[in-house]
């Protein structure tokens, strides 16, 4: 079978870790007799240069038409001013409620190799593996309204955070099925004690458990998981949240793994079945990171390990998969570093060098 | 002067540590020469089971009448099923909102002695001191519309996150004015790239901004923010930021230090200007916790340090705040310490002897 793969290369570092990421999938491919079409499309500052609009038409019909996407980096600061008419990150959500993809799964894992990395203790960290379920197309991102406007007494601002039933349902059954796929417990996190749209999240979390009797539910408030996450982050399994919340959660949680430059993310349009194809957008959870953008510095292994989500979930290629996970996690056995995970004793590598080292263990 | 304080005990351990900050202002009183009248009202679950309500209209009268409020703990497991009329917390909103207090102030300092306290390397965590000042009246905690309703697709929930200028200008100001009395430096956290209420906030904080040039501000985005303060949370010094994003970044916060039990706050109805007096709400940020009640083994250090901010920003009274904080230092100096912060080689107090102690010192 030949697989459609949309690429998006985007700003900063994005080209250089997407070029690392398809070495992968051309080492798998090789390996396994797949075949992968690739068709780059633009998105994010350089859409912006380049056609006026952060999410080109033709990039949203190239991804329609693909079995996944992969996406590096958006974001430029030369856009960084928030009166410019148009954000390279105003593509991002553009992209992912065109493509419905409401569930955002980040997995936190720490990897033995890098505890250290962590500004937390060893003790503490070690063992954390757990992933984020993040509500991905509603919520405060896009209800309405949401607008400025002057009244007698000065400027208001609304954002609205509104939720229905059925968008509540989907993210939290994503979230029991991913549950039901490893120990089988789900905290669901809301701010019940304030929001009437928690209140109605952790009633439908309730109503869908009956669906999952051998998944055990729990609920926590969004403030108290801010605090869980550092005081005991192995003892997280499967979290679901809504949008916002799943926003500065799971970058607190991506911190806690010492680099950003370690973690994958999917988001799919539709629910994770084991064994099942899900439509999906794969990418590193890090930015563009101008700064060091062309200096072959960049670490590879976020987008190389989106690239097995992506192979898991849009392509049910479970065995790939996990060949790619093996692959880094092999080489970072060997005591392969990019620059932001260096320490004592490690050998420092590039950007390139790392992917060659993954696609050759593949 | 006769300072007349109302004093709301509330749930779960919150009579115990209230005793011990009543005993602290009257050591204070003693040593000082001052006079405190304390009137008890009732507040939360215990008011829930005497008058049907959890803020009982005597209990605003009271407050709206005193120079100040001190509140222990809200909370009670009894009320924790979301379909109850009514709950505990609804009260402390009530209250924020009654007495206009529009100005949470949330110091998180780490004691040296307490520094392995916390799940983050010493080293990271070594030295930190810096101070939330959380907008407590608006944004999506009290906007409306807030409801749930039934449509022909099923059950829907909205919250409103609405901001005007002017409750932008004031608790700005309070970050200027609390960041001018300590190294004049305020990171204004928000979601600009995503929410018209955070442009508006970042718009309004840039003009105010023009009041205060001897302060440098700087922005943040709220996932950013949540990752930095694990990263280094010893480069913070005066945060500000909207009411939810402070709920959750401030406990997120609060983790960094270790215990809870260690963490003051200020809820003020005016803008803190150094050695002015503004009516105000204290009380420590940890809970009720129902499951120590009783026991004399939670940690009133939290409400002594309440007790000492009261002091500072309703009563003016500076120098007897310094007292109380340096007491509370010295008596962890000696090594002193309740169950939550008990280490090796130091010696177990209960909640009365550690109070009994702090009080021996002012
Ligand atoms: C860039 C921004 C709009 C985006 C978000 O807030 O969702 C980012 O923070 C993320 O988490 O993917
Ligand atoms: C109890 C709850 C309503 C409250 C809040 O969300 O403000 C609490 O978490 C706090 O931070 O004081």
């Amino acid at each position: 079978m030949k697989y459609r793969v949309t690429v998006l290369s985007g700003d900063g570092i994005g080209p250089e870790v997407m070029a690392e990421g398809l070495k992968i999938l051309q080492a798998v491919a090789a390996k396994y007799h797949h075949e992968f079409e690739f068709k780059s499309e633009l998105i994010g500052g350089i859409a912006i240069d380049q056609t006026g609009s952060a999410l080109p038409a033709a990039t949203l019909k190239t991804a329609r038409k693909s079995h996944a996407v992969l996406l590096a980096a958006v974001g430029d600061p030369r856009f960084d001013d928030p009166k410019l008419p148009v954000h390279p990150e105003d593509g991002l959500l553009a992209l992912r409620k065109g493509l419905g993809l409401f569930a955002n799964l980040r997995p936190v894992k720490v990897f033995d190799q890098l505890v250290d990395a962590s500004t937390l203790k060893p003790d503490v960290i070690r063992g954390t593996d757990f992933i984020f379920i993040r509500e991905l197309t509603g919520g405060v991102y896009f209800g309405k309204p949401k607008k400025e406007w002057v009244t007698a007494g000065g400027r208001k601002a609304v954002d609205t955070m509104v939720y229905s039933e059925h968008e509540i349902a989907r993210i939290v059954r994503a979230g029991f099925e991913v549950a039901r796929a490893r120990k089988k417990v789900l905290v669901s996190v809301d701010k019940a004690n304030v929001l009437k749209s928690s209140r109605l999240w952790r009633q439908v979390a309730i109503e869908v458990s009956a669906e999952y009797p051998d998944v055990t539910l729990t609920h926590a408030l969004v403030d108290a998981c801010a605090m869980q996450l550092i005081r005991t982050p192995s003892a997280f399994d499967v979290i679901v949240t809504e949008n916002l919340f799943g926003d500065i959660l799971s970058d607190e949680a991506a911190q806690l793994a010492g680099s950003m430059g370690m973690l994958p993310s999917a988001s799919l349009a539709g629910i994770p079945v084991s064994g099942h194809k899900t439509f999906g957008l794969y990418e590193p959870i890090h930015g563009s990171a101008p700064s060091i953008a062309g200096q072959d510095i960049a670490n590879p292994v976020a987008t190389i390990l989106s690239v097995a989500m992506m192979l898991r979930y849009s392509l049910a290629l479970e065995t790939e998969a996990r060949a790619v996970e093996a692959a880094v996690n092999s080489v970072l056995e060997r005591g392969y570093r990019t620059d932001d995970i260096m320490a004592p004793g490690n050998t420092r590598v590039g950007t390139r060098q790392m992917g060659d080292l993954v696609a050759a263990e593949v």
